[in-house]
């Protein structure tokens, strides 16, 4: 060896999810790597070499199952506020009308994202980040979307950069203007949707924006609104995702296919020719299953077709305060299982591989040699626990580029 | 004053539950404790002398929502062994019978149990209660039921004891061994009660025993079988619980109610005539909405029968590894809301006062003098939350007896 690795992980249980289907288990396995990436993951009896002439950081797994570090590939985890109080009042029995009458839904996250000030909502947003993270989350995509306008969606994006070097995790940050109407634009959402596009050059070159995000929906924005804001994302060449087909057939999926773009959302109403569209186009469908159980809905997304296409299915915390209040995408696994009856394999693949498919990154999702060092060592006895348990403290250590983050 | 407090907290948003109805919140309250008990709780201003003469240990709540420790009062949480592969295979595709026949269910959770040691078995179980803890729980019920011998019911009930000791919290023990008919015993089920009860009297003179449970259902104890357990337990002064209706109406409630039992648990399908009962009783109905969820089951409790007789409804965890793998009591609440539409209050409420009640226990659940210095400081900003949020680190500090014994 000419070169010594950066750290070693002997006697772990690998989970490397290496190819299409199964765990991919490697037993005895060792996980060594370098400058932040995977340089080995195979049986122990393959190292090339004794492990104390590899690294001099190794770390004994004693036997713990180790997975690639879950990818929450769609939140809205920055926001100011807190909207536990319509919660409440739906279940005392008012109706929708009367909490917007009252100034509740989005607009009063809205108007409480908008008065927080950069550092309010750095810590108003940090502990559910951070509640993720100890949870096994290593990447994190945040949206903007409850500023919405240049000041305050730059702002939130802003925050959502802070709270992942806070925590020393990576962050995916999507521009998500186009998520509701704000107030001072009431009756014209065309020309909202023009501001939209005009923010987009100035936020991008800040470097705040890894995609850009559409609410299309009956109580969103319309098709070709939807349109008009991705060809304004296709021009800087922002990939694309949306907000589609949650509450109706809107033929959001095919639309989104139409931009190749990265990920169809919600996707409940979406129809078999949809699926068709978004495997033509190598778009993923992402499974929001939280939104699903607290909205108890009961339109499954078409899981056969997704199956039947080989559409990738991820899945995500869509951690939200009005729809998704889910700090955990463990429980988004288990919700899938349960609501979605997703083989907990599928689960886990759809936090891991195909959730950094949805954020159009290649680097990440699995525990094969070139892929970035992130991983969680678990104190489970399989891989199905993971998605089998409805919360419990099953994190052992999280590790982002090999670096412990989380544990010891 | 002649004594001073052992302990005094201000600047607290008490939540004392005091009244029949409501939160009952001081504002700017403290909280003063002597050899583990409530002294005082009111308004700050309200106190008998200036902080610092009424007690050395002062606490500075810094405006946290403060809370009576949660009891969780139905849990299988003592087990060996794992069952997520079932729930992989079921997912998989499996059906029920496939499962029993390559030995899995409830006999695969006896013969793990079994085979472990009793060191072994407190190392497996402990974790799990330790993550009802650190979710805010400080009175944990602990049944047995999985080991259906008398050495092995002995093992779980002392198991049970040694963990809440570990972990600094209270326990309650229930003795469970009618739950399910041991392989030993098929064919012979009233032969198998006969053994029940003539263990009891040795469990309980070991101080193993605070209640008495007993599964009756279709596919557990008849009535008269459980009737049977029900008088032995009788005849030694012990309090008795059920597992009534979740399946069918079994008539469980009343017969519960027959004998003035503290609880009749999960009662999906029980009547409105059984809610007469039990409110005529006094028995507390336990709502149990992790099983209900996980079992995909549409069948509600008849909450508004409850309502209307006033019959106090409880909220818990149910943890165990077959129907309900629930590991944070606020989950459980959580869950009462969207699946059975309490509200949070009826939630917090059930996971405090009434599962104090569904215990016998008279002396804890809310925040008045004469109560337990048992409760819980939370990073919220209103007590709905509690139920709102699905996971999330919300616990600042745990205290029983006003002792830390999570957090600062
Ligand atoms: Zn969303
Ligand atoms: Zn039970």
């Amino acid at each position: 060896m000419d070169t010594r690795w950066d750290g070693l992980l002997v006697n772990a249980r690998l989970v490397t999810l290496a190819g299409d289907a199964g765990y991919g288990v490697i037993e005895d396995g060792a996980l060594g790597w370098h400058d932040g990436m995977i340089v080995f993951a195979g049986h122990r009896t393959d190292l090339p070499a004794p492990p104390a002439s590899l690294a001099d950081e190794r770390v004994d797994a004693q036997g713990e199952w180790v997975t690639p570090g879950l990818i929450d590939c769609h939140t809205h985890v920055v926001f100011g506020g807190d909207r536990a109080g319509e919660f409440e009042q739906r279940l005392q029995g008012a109706s929708y009308e009367d909490i917007a009458r009252s100034g509740g839904g989005i607009v009063s996250t809205v108007r409480a994202t908008r008065a927080a000030s950069e550092d309010d909502l750095f810590a108003q947003s940090l502990p559910r980040a951070r509640a993720l993270r100890d949870d096994g989350v290593t990447t994190l995509e945040i949206k903007s979307g409850y500023g919405l306008d240049f000041d305050n969606e730059r702002k939130m994006l802003r925050v959502a950069r802070r709270i992942c070097d806070a925590l020393g995790i990576r962050v995916r940050t999507t521009y998500l203007g186009a998520h509701a109407l704000p107030p001072e634009f009431a009756g014209r959402a065309d020309d909202y949707i023009d501001a939209v596009c005009r923010w987009l050059p100035a936020l991008h070159a800040e470097g705040l924006v890894d995609a850009v995000d559409a609410f299309c929906e009956r109580i969103g924005f319309t098709a070709a609104q939807t349109q008009r804001v991705f060809e304004a994302a296709c021009a800087l060449g922002i990939p694309v995702k949306l907000h589609a087909d949650q509450l109706s057939d809107g033929g959001g999926a095919a639309l989104l296919a139409g931009f190749a773009g990265l990920s169809a959302d919600h996707v409940e109403y979406t129809s078999e020719a949809g699926a068709a569209a978004l495997k033509q186009a190598g778009s993923v469908a992402v499974l929001l299953p939280g939104a699903f159980h607290v909205l108890r809905e009961t339109k499954l997304p078409p899981l056969d077709a997704f199956r039947a296409h080989g559409v990738p299915m991820a899945v995500a915390t869509d951690c939200n305060p009005g729809t998704s209040p889910l700090q955990s995408l463990r429980l988004a696994m288990s919700l899938a299982c349960t609501h979605f009856r997703l083989t907990p394999e599928e689960a886990l693949r759809g936090a891991t591989v195909h959730a950094a498919r949805a954020l159009g990154l290649k680097d990440r999702g699995r525990l094969v040699v070139g892929q970035r060092a992130d991983f969680v060592r678990w104190r489970i006895d399989q891989p199905a626990q993971l998605a089998y348990w409805l919360g419990g403290d099953l994190v052992s250590a999280v590790h982002v580029g090999g670096r412990v983050i989380v544990g010891a």
